[in-house]
């Protein structure tokens, strides 16, 4: 085989084959995906099922923590999981541009397969395209999901209520300065993404059943614009104590230096669960015995004095406005 | 809004909400889409779903008969039926290039919403990227689907045998010429893309049952790429007679103007049934009824005196080997 990727990688006949039979199927080992149909005939086990899709063009295509291999089966599963689902079932399609180098392939391939046996998703089905040189950037992947929903976990924002705690399972904005500082080569000690299944941190906040009232991962915008967006129109709005986020120390500096600010700075693996006053303590507790969620806090509460802000107090006592992510901080980050 | 997508239209921000609540949902009329949450809660009414993705790279993205955005609804429709269900949900996600014109985006909104409708799937979940000029190519779609598979439907290509006939459902080639054409001007008096959903033939033929034995959309690399994926390494062949494959008299002659091969060219609204001699006629009389079926035709037979080959026999009685494409004819076809 060649060391690059040709546009007959995408024709559709003998190379494409060649492709899926020497290369793909030997790294992600799926019967399902060795059957080679148009589509994957799976088994439900329940009537609710969750569906998701994303696609991926992060640049640098390799990154402190991760890749955009992991991150495509990383992001998929976590938005299937935060649905209340168990993840199950993902697609995956690649668009690749010519020229892109099979051993880097080969390589998200392995990052791919890695992290759907740890997250317990199949992948089930695919599709691989080629473009020409310059109209892609090495690689673009899209992951699509299916999760069972998980019985009696309902989640919904309009359950959220006054005194309902903001739990943050993790370090806020790592992913989104991690990859903005391989591509400005900025570090040598360096800082690495969160990008990671959200699945042991999301069952064990889920053991608490009703009580945990709605769940989220910041992602593109980060923690400022996911909870722009969940209080949008809500008669309540979101406080919190600029004092209680847990950041990077190396996140901070970075910011500081660039101007940048980690609460608009997308994660890859940590969740934001809005739930009763009663158990967010003994869920940070709990997420704190574990190495994904060590770093678990409870950020701030909920309140009905005034509907649909995100409110941040400093240790001065004086609080600001946070606002949606009006312009583009970093592009291409996920 | 801008007359054109910028960088910020993917930055989860604000201008990615304006384009998700003033552009994409207006235009696709959608209860799930409008939660716009991490993935979409579903009922499934069986067991059994088949799970399908494809991306879409066509270019140009407008074409005779239809553009990128049918297309992207019509493919993995398409790709769900032939695997014997009945296509329900779709995911549907953009990489759009920046700079690319809000009108035409709308149009492709317009398009997709329209072969939704007609597919009868609901377009549940999204999801919407935007990557820097000459990093792309107007806009490339991704949809994965999720079909209800149809109980007491198998179909398999284990179960094809000696005399079985293969029908195709209509014209060979036309997608891939009318998009070859279209991109070189070829025409005055235009040539349409077979870009169609395949609802209406697929549940024609599935009323035959266990006669049905196999049925695939002879996408990229075209009918004789498809039928030689199903005989590889199978005990049977393909006797197929070229005076009875339906080709479009344009496509012809563009064929022989331009040393392109009709058989090896993509169909986006044909499908290739195998079926028991003893329903082929019948099948084909049913779909001449039909406007999706007017052209179907039986163009040949499985035959077990060799294994794996597609054979092609001229009006003279020559008989030659059809092989696999071997090299890319047309790329970004689909």
């Amino acid at each position: 085989m060649e060391k690059f990727i040709t546009m007959s990688y995408g024709s559709g006949g003998k190379k494409t084959s060649e492709l899926i039979e020497k290369i793909i199927l030997p790294k992600i080992n799926s019967s399902e995906l060795k059957k080679l149909g148009d589509g994957a005939i799976l088994k439900i086990s329940t009537e609710d099922i969750v569906f998701s899709t994303d696609s991926f063009v992060v640049n640098p295509i390799f990154f402190p923590g991760g890749d955009i291999g992991k991150l495509s089966v990383c992001g998929t599963v976590n938005d299937l999981l935060v649905c209340g689902s168990v993840p199950k079932f993902i697609s995956l399609s690649f668009i690749i541009e010519e020229g892109f180098e099979l051993n880097k392939f080969e390589k998200l391939l392995d990052s791919i397969s890695e992290a759907a046996v740890k997250a317990g998703v199949k992948i089930v089905t695919g599709d691989t395209k080629v473009v020409e040189k310059d109209f892609g950037n090495d690689i673009y992947i899209n992951t699509a999901g299916i999760g069972e929903k998980i019985k009696n976990v309902a989640l919904d924002k309009d359950k959220i209520k006054k005194d309902d705690v903001i739990v943050v399972s993790g370090e806020v904005g790592n992913h989104g300065i991690a990859v903005f500082a391989e591509r400005e080569h900025l570090f040598e000690e360096q800082l690495l993404s969160d990008c990671n299944n959200l699945n042991n941190v999301v069952f064990e906040i889920l053991k608490n059943k009703d009580d945990v009232r709605f769940l989220r991962d910041p992602t593109r915008g980060g923690l400022a614009t996911t909870l722009n967006e969940l209080c949008e129109n809500m008669d309540f709005s979101f406080q919190l104590f600029e004092e209680e986020i847990p950041i990077n120390r190396k996140v901070k500096s970075v910011c500081d230096l660039y101007g940048l600010d980690p609460l608009y700075s997308a994660n890859e693996g940590i969740v934001i669960a809005i739930v009763s006053e009663k158990v967010g303590i003994k869920i940070v507790k709990a997420l704190n015995k574990m190495d994904d969620g060590k770093n678990a806090k409870i950020i701030g509460y909920v309140t009905e004095e005034i509907g649909g802000k995100v409110l941040l107090k400093n240790k001065f006592g004086s609080i600001k406005v946070l606002d949606k992510l009006a312009y583009d901080m970093l592009p291409r980050i996920c």
